[in-house]
């Protein structure tokens, strides 16, 4: 059973920001802030805010707003940040290289366990301390290890062959940077968050010239 | 005057989405695709797409659907991906690496033009053709080439120290990277498109706990 059935996925985006918004604040001593407070930091309403932290029980105490370590311990709990899902990499070039070494998984969820790719100049290397493995080894690696999470740093083309044998070997969730659409062929067996860099830039695009003709 | 004055920041969140799922169909040899099966594939509403289209002169026919090559051509141009604004790159650590090497700029309405970093060890490299310089030559710079874009791959706080003498030196979009929220600081001078990879995988991390825990 989920714990939190029914929660929609734009009040799930939400709390990752509440949560890093929360860590600022303790960083910088302040011990607690009224739902007004926390929507102009957040850039969100007082009620948008109070309906979304409902969903999960509700944290605030009227005349008093949110204790913010108590929050910030909540939504962790929340987002379940203290799992450790076994997870691996799946292509080691630049941006797997920076996903790799710039993400604090342990913080976050995960922990990673294996780092594959299809290159003999990259296998072998280390990340993070975990030696680059070829992209052979992966089906017994899986097998022995069962990761959960997948991380795709590589091209549609592999995305796609690779992506239904992971499934099969037990991968229940995608953090995929290619652009193959992985929840039309796997659909509700799997969970898949998408980053589209290109679509960010794009909107870039956009905004800016919007900005610049006025 | 803007092109599109009043146009949500949801709307125009979709259309690279459009632009990429079109582009998609035009490599699969797909000439219109009425907006039925374009809502399938993309995972929207028909009424949906056809109301954010309509934000822009609307570009259906009845009973014939989207040309897919001239929808494509038409929100290439909405996005101005024609462009090729002056774009800088600061920061060329892990991040900035796969930035710089994996972003297609020149089809995205960019043109990277200074790379900058503050690592001896890492200026004089080079990225896509450009020589990496010292940050200490960052005014020089801008003052002579008047970049448009900033593209901030470095951490919170040297962010928070250059994003002021950036917007003064006439740079008003940024690609933030970093955690430091530009917006609070700039306001509507600036428009800014924030990547949170953390709470990307904050996200996958609750929707796969939760899909595990069924």
């Amino acid at each position: 059973m989920a714990r939190y059935p029914g929660i929609s996925l734009s009040v799930t985006r939400r709390m990752p920001r509440y949560y890093r918004f929360l860590a600022e604040l303790m960083a910088n001593g302040v011990e607690r802030i009224s739902s007004r407070e926390f929507a102009e930091l957040t850039g969100l309403t007082a009620s948008q805010i109070r309906q979304d932290l409902n969903c999960f029980g509700g944290f605030g105490q009227q005349g008093y707003g949110y204790n913010v370590a108590a929050l910030h311990t909540e939504i962790g709990r929340i987002l379940s940040l203290d799992k450790r899902l076994p997870t691996i990499l799946i292509g080691a070039g630049n941006l797997g290289l920076a996903v790799g070494n710039h993400m604090k998984f342990d913080e976050q969820g995960f922990q990673l366990i294996g780092i594959f790719d299809s290159n003999p100049q990259v296998v072998g290397q280390e990340i993070q301390g975990i030696r680059v493995r070829s992209i052979n080894e992966i089906q017994s690696f899986c097998l022995e290890n069962r990761p959960v999470i997948a991380i795709l740093c590589i091209p549609r083309s592999a995305a796609a062959e690779l992506s239904g044998d992971l499934v099969g070997w037990g991968v229940k969730g995608f953090w995929n940077f290619s652009h193959y659409d992985l929840s039309v062929a796997h659909g509700d067996q799997i969970v898949v968050e998408n980053v589209h860099l290109g679509d960010s830039l794009m909107t870039l695009s956009f905004r800016v010239n919007e900005l610049i003709d006025q």
